[in-house]
């Protein structure tokens, strides 16, 4: 059996009307400490409807379930359905109140597991690159 | 006991010399199909050095392991020392053969685990941020 690795939810994300927020739980708050210095965080969560093996063992899709993009492997797509169902968010941070992460958006359901939280730092190497090629199907839409 | 998900390497970092090379399994290798058509990708990778029960339970720290910075929450740090020790790193793509990725540059050592790749998307709500702040210790200095 291959050696796997255990990830903990560490909060989640709720959505009620227009308000989005990152729920921390009470056991992790002090991990927020200082964040708000920060304006950007990256919110990785947890793609739970693609947590099934099936969908783990899927390597190839057509982005954005369209027939019409090429048939791609998960690797190139940003697609939930993927070996490891990770997501990643970068969000703007309006406000925090204790473990409350209020954020102007993020592409994620209400409920949806977060694992960790990372501020964003625009730095090459880390979150910023300039010149980016991307394939045609993955210019200026909505996220896959 | 809370739930858990469970994380399958799916591949490895790879460094001789100069070159770093993102080695995928083969089991995996169709999930690069269409790769190639970026220019650059996201590398997520384990702190296997960090999966320890004392480093997980660890909150707050002082980043790079330097005392002159305040005591910070880890989530508004990029440290290895966090509940799920997970590190992102936008890497540009030199070359590709095969089931290997030939990278600039990771900040992460040989043999690190790989838990997925992402193509790099320089858009709102996904990669790219403008206007960003950040606390004084983590302004122009190395990767914490």
């Amino acid at each position: 059996m291959e050696k796997t690795f255990n990830i903990f939810p560490v909060g989640m994300v709720r959505k009620r009307g227009r308000r989005v927020t990152i729920e921390i739980k009470p056991a992790y708050e002090d991990g927020l400490m200082g964040l708000d210095q920060n304006s950007h965080l990256i919110v990785f969560s947890w793609f739970q409807k693609s947590d099934t093996p099936e969908k783990r063992k899927t390597l190839q899709v057509h982005p954005r379930g369209d027939k019409a993009n090429p048939l791609t492997g998960v690797f190139a797509t940003r697609s939930p359905v993927r070996p490891n169902p990770i997501s990643i968010s970068a969000c703007k941070i309006l406000s925090i109140e204790g473990r409350r992460i209020h954020v102007d958006a993020i592409d994620a359901f209400d409920g949806t597991p977060v694992i960790d939280i990372k501020p964003y730092v625009p730095r090459p190497r880390l979150d910023a690159i300039s010149e980016v090629r991307m394939p045609g199907w993955a210019e200026e839409k909505p996220q896959d």
